[in-house]
């Protein structure tokens, strides 16, 4: 039977809740068991269970793999939170307030081992393969991470270099997460790749439009105050193409509010942007490579009630309403 | 050929020299080539490569699995060096020092996967135990290193505890070492086995002794003052068992030096463990440990000629001049 993201995220709640860490001492293994508990939308883990389903098998067959990308994705979360001095994560504490910095880095670094051991709970042949996809793409994750901080310092990043930041960061454990739980599941590596390649595209999709969102949001809807992104002067999407649009008034602009935390700041940024267009171009933008991922998935010939769940999400994560 | 230490720790530095990590930012791949170039005595990679030869191997049929022990020894250092702040590293900046936390936690998490990358650089079928040893090891040295930072903290540390944790913080890894290498080569997992447990051993003994020269090492001979535990009031063997004799004049000596960096503090503590007989008592402690691991390696009847280069690594360890 397939079943749809409502079913599966409920499948990976139910597992995440049955099965929490445990070991000594206690002040290693409780912040692992917070973060894995704070929730989110489990996409990373959903994505594993659909790519095992799309290889025929049950989801479930996935489970361990899916577990294992949603603890690698929070243990990226565990150390980014010190790396950005983040106090909060989800509304709570970030695990470096609530303990301290050496027990985030450590209980951090026993999630990663922690996803790698999750990985290999399946069938012997398949773990050579999946390990590889995993290294590769938990090494670009930090390739991803290092070239965002070093974006903090530079006002010259190119649209271009700002693609390939939030493909490592961001896309490819998407691509990842849908290869390893088709793989699990006794899929060929060659689909899978397909699968992967298309997860990559939405991923970079669905990154670009948090950047609109950030910006353009509702609150309402959203449920947070729109432009932290301008206040913090984040080299999002929206400000590279505004920065590189030859626009030297709009220049200027983002140069002389650098560091500026006032509301004022928002409202002329987000006029600027408005003004030139630049929504209207991230979203289509965005749109591109959402047609690019479906495009790899209807290429590959499954029967449309196989596509219905990833489907589903994608237009959960395409139609946001904001 | 069975070739020696010396030989086997050439190879290695060779390996490291030829081999160093290549990928962008160079921000996060510089500070992963600084540390493995910082030098060491390549004990873990040597011990692969031994566990290599006694399976009847060739010694570099394991280096990929040899360099993931030292990459991951390096990540361990990498992250320990921030969360014990600690400035110097052989003689030379720490990363996060050099660079900063940020960098040194991102390029920690870097070697961290290039382990496991490393790791599985072997014939398909024998990833899945090497995987799972490694994991297990890497699990246990977080627990290590969580109990050290616990035990900062407590007056109450006893003797069994303490062996646990450097168990787990430094001797499974020598053990994993082996026994990696012995896999690599084609080895059974039971006779690799045996070589863990010796390793274990031996490592035990080897940070037991590690203590014992911190105080009583003629500085002369060891290139640093000795005392340094005693005046950072740190949880050693030597201290444990002094805390634990009953002697409630040396339990008072140590609480009311805690946290004094005087001089005369390292001369009064030394003089007390002299006087209970810590000093003999610790060393006897090691040696029973080295006794251990050399009846293990003793009961797998290897040709004398075989195990040369571990008895000859051994008696370095444990002979050491101090």
């Amino acid at each position: 039977m397939i079943l749809r993201y409502g079913q599966l995220a409920a499948m990976v709640e139910e597992a995440i809740a049955n099965s929490p860490f445990t070991g000594n001492p206690e002040r290693l293994y409780r912040p692992m068991n917070y973060m894995m508990e704070l929730g989110g939308k489990r996409v990373r883990p959903v994505l594993a269970l659909m790519g095992c389903q799309l290889s025929g098998a049950e989801a479930s067959a996935a489970m361990p793999q899916a577990l294992a990308m949603e603890v690698f994705h929070n243990f990226t979360l565990v150390h980014d939170d010190i790396m950005d001095q983040a106090p909060l994560r989800r509304g709570q504490e970030t695990v470096y307030r609530k303990w301290d910095m050496p027990t985030a880095i450590l209980s951090g670094d026993n999630l990663l081992i922690k996803s790698y051991e999750l990985l290999a709970q399946c069938e012997p042949a398949r773990i050579p393969a999946l390990l590889k996809m995993f290294s590769e793409t938990a090494t670009g994750i930090c390739e991803g991470q290092q070239m965002d901080m070093d974006f903090e310092s530079r006002a010259d990043v190119r649209l271009e270099e700002y693609l390939e930041m939030i493909r490592l960061k961001t896309a490819v454990l998407l691509g990842c997460s849908l290869y390893c739980g088709m793989l699990a599941g006794g899929g060929e590596h060659s689909r899978a790749m397909k699968l992967y390649d298309a997860g990559v595209q939405l991923g970079v999709a669905f990154q670009i439009l948090d950047d609109v969102i950030d910006t353009f949001g509702n609150p309402e809807k959203t449920g947070k105050q729109a432009g932290g992104d301008i206040l913090s002067d984040k080299k999002t999407c929206l400000r590279i193409m505004a920065m590189n649009s030859g626009d030297a008034g709009v220049h200027d602009l983002l140069l002389r509010w650098n560091g500026s935390g006032e509301r004022r700041k928002v409202e002329e940024v987000t006029a600027a942007f408005i003004s030139m267009g630049i929504r209207e171009k991230a979203e289509a933008l965005a749109n591109d490579y959402f047609s690019k991922g479906e495009e790899i998935l209807n290429s590959m010939d499954f029967a449309a009630e196989m596509l219905a769940p990833l489907n589903e999400l994608i237009a959960f994560l395409r139609v946001r309403d904001y």
